[in-house]
């Protein structure tokens, strides 16, 4: 493995841009001053609902909102403060998680107005945290390619990406510091990338998925987005009580590998220069970079992908595809249609070529702690129809790694662009903190 | 590894007498019955029906019944029959399963009346093998341990078993060739052998667990009930499309591991004595049987089932322990209590325990095909407070490896043991053959 390439093409170096954060509200800022008296939960809701009033006729980032519930909830949050590690901090939840105080249709006609009779798993452990349930943020129709009326806050004429389309657009315009998605191939780093904020999917499991409409049991984990690393960290370890936080001390110079799989020619020139210039600035920084080539099993693994969700959503959605077939968008419906041809025999060798990939990948990764990839193939296309490709997240979505998409590049028009960090599976400290490294190393001026 | 010990002790030949299967409906016979014009749908219902008027009120197997339902789709099934390989068969539902049409409860009075908005996938995809919805069978409270009305069918003074309690009885009196049920613990396999049934649990996530109430998403696996073990492979590759009957040949003589586990001496006298007997009638049918002595980490992977599980119901009935903590049962409400001190770190020990265990399992499965060992302690329980003891089930569940309830025999007072035939993961077709072998080595008059 030969480092990695420096200096980049000029022609490369124009695209790629670093330009500071602006617009999303810090979640740890908030929470330190929450602690230190400078604000109340009920001042962030504020805070919040100004933010909403502005930018939400634009953005269209909330499928359902319930801000006077919120202040109520609010001044209860005042009173159990020190046992409650998301401190009153307003969330948004994707809505295809159950709400059973707010409505949840999953982004589909066939489910308007419906109301749940529990909430989510995951909503009762924000609840338990001490977190605000402001609002559900804008799906694609379950979670697919259908894309709802949500906006790209940095040009309404883009895409947010999906499907987490309103958790990542309702972050990055400030509307809330810290909103839950769900990826099932991209969907939770892509549209961060697209909005140009910091999100992080788990290790597969490590959210509970329960309450939340299933596409693909293999696949589905649940995400999280916010300003940047050290909130969406924060969030992380509020949520779930695990050590994850990486704001306390700095992080150390990660091993990277920088990883431009089979598929780097879809990438586009600004998303390469983006990625090679987060590998140059992270190794003059200090980290030790190196380029990985991944083995042939990892295109079979990208293949994979597509048997194991497709033979899963044709069950997952049975319901829906056999009793509101006319009522499903076009891009779901033909996906049930052809997703019939997917044989059992099929899946579980599409399986155990996943498992295969896992292998060679925690084999692969005890050389380096994360590999750095795009994130998507370049800043947000243009069009509210297509929310984008996930080519670049699928695969490590199958592999059940961690992966962060890590904001702070920009492409010359001005859209966010990302570069995504991926970590080994249950490591996912040590991914937050090689994205941290990785976010300080590409923009100087936003680290705290 | 020594030979199986033959002969057993005189004290124990006489607690284990082989007994001849009656009252279950076979679900394969009805089948080919249809096929072959002696009986329709509607004539199957009817069968149903009569045993449903004969037996539910002293079993109380169901939850909800919809026997009206059935016979109007048992019309409409004739039309399909050629592509329904389930063929029109009346088949209950465990009542932790969303159903859109019938009402489901969880077997809890939080949730009396409940009507979901969907179908689970299983019944999404029993209606699409032209399996007919009879029923919702009576389910333990969420599953767990406070047990509902349902009594044993060959002594009502005895628990037919947990939490599959309906599911279990009903197939047991003759009032449905098939039902569907979960395992966590030993919630499939240990009714089975209560109930004289055969019961297998899949592999781990062979059947969707989309809209079924989660308890532990780790551990919760559907199963399914039928009289023996050639119905309820043709029930399971009629549901799946998977090839996994196995009525067309003969049973390969399998490689049998008799193992007793370290918690051997808190079977039963009769139990021990049939696991025995298994052992050495299908040695003499021409299966090769050795001991198998199970290496140390089976003992931790068997306490890390309740860490994995607790871990997970805290969060996966959040809900219901924040909102309508009085309204649970008192085993929930306890175990939910304390289930809040299993740390991530506690959490995360437990799955790597699991994983070794799962590796150890898969080098030991080299030499032998399959392994036997009790379904259950012994055989049911007197009373209907406590639906018995999982400690014989919990540790494969955990592996996620296909388990099956092997039915055919009694203990003295005439009440059913059960023998407990467990597979490698994925080859579940080959361990419900060798479960066939030992059914027919055990109770030859049963033998198709």
């Amino acid at each position: 493995m030969a480092p990695a390439h420096d200096p980049p093409s000029p022609a490369s170096q124009e695209h790629a841009v670093a330009k500071p954060l602006v617009g999303p509200l810090s979640a740890l800022d908030l929470a330190r001053k929450i602690d230190a008296g400078g604000i109340t939960p009920a001042g962030v809701v504020e805070l919040c609902a100004e933010a909403i009033a502005a930018r939400e006729p634009e953005v269209r980032a909330f499928a359902a909102l319930d801000v006077a519930r919120a202040r109520a909830r609010a001044e209860a949050a005042v009173a159990m403060l020190s046992a409650a590690p998301l401190r009153g901090l307003p969330v948004g939840v994707k809505d295809i998680f159950d709400t059973a105080d707010l409505p949840t249709a999953y982004g589909s006609p066939v489910y308007a107005g419906h109301r749940p009779a529990a909430d989510a798993a995951l909503v009762s452990m924000l609840r338990r945290a001490g977190g605000l349930l402001l609002g559900k943020t804008v799906t694609t129709q379950f979670a697919f390619m259908d894309a709802g009326d949500t906006r790209n806050p940095h040009d309404p004429a883009h895409t947010p990406g999906g499907s987490s389309s309103g958790s990542a657009a309702a972050v990055a315009a400030g509307m809330l510091p810290v909103a839950i998605g769900t990826q099932t191939g991209g969907s939770v780093v892509r549209p961060g990338a697209y909005c140009g904020v910091a999100a992080y999917k788990p290790s597969y499991r490590m959210l509970p998925m329960v309450g939340c409409k299933c596409f693909s049991w293999s696949l589905d984990t649940a995400g999280l987005f916010a300003a940047g690393i050290i909130d969406v960290a924060f969030a992380a370890a509020a949520l779930t009580g695990r050590d994850l936080r990486v704001d306390r001390v700095a992080p150390a110079a990660p091993r990277i590998g920088l990883a431009r799989t089979h598929i780097w020619p879809e990438a586009s020139p600004a998303m390469q220069a983006a990625v090679e210039l987060a590998a140059r600035r992270a190794q003059t920084a200090g980290a030790t970079v190196v380029e990985i080539k991944l083995p042939p099993v990892f295109e079979d693994a990208f293949r994979a992908h597509a048997a194991i969700q497709d033979h899963e959503v044709h069950r997952a959605l049975a319901y829906e595809y056999d009793t509101h077939r006319e009522r499903l968008g076009p891009h779901l419906k033909a996906h049930l249609a052809a997703a019939v041809d997917i044989t059992p025999e099929a899946y579980d060798d599409a399986r155990r070529v996943a498992k295969r990939a896992r292998h060679a990948l925690a084999d692969l990764m005890g050389e380096v702690d994360v590999l750095l990839t795009p994130s998507a193939p370049g800043a947000a296309p243009r069009g509210l129809e297509s929310t984008g490709q996930s080519i670049f997240n699928r695969m490590w979505t199958l592999m059940g790694t961690p992966c962060i998409n890590v904001p702070g590049v920009y492409d010359e028009s001005g859209l966010p662009l990302g570069v995504q960090v991926v970590g080994r599976f249950g490591r996912d400290r040590a991914a937050l903190e090689a994205a941290l490294f990785v976010e300080r190393a590409v923009a100087p001026a936003s680290g705290a």
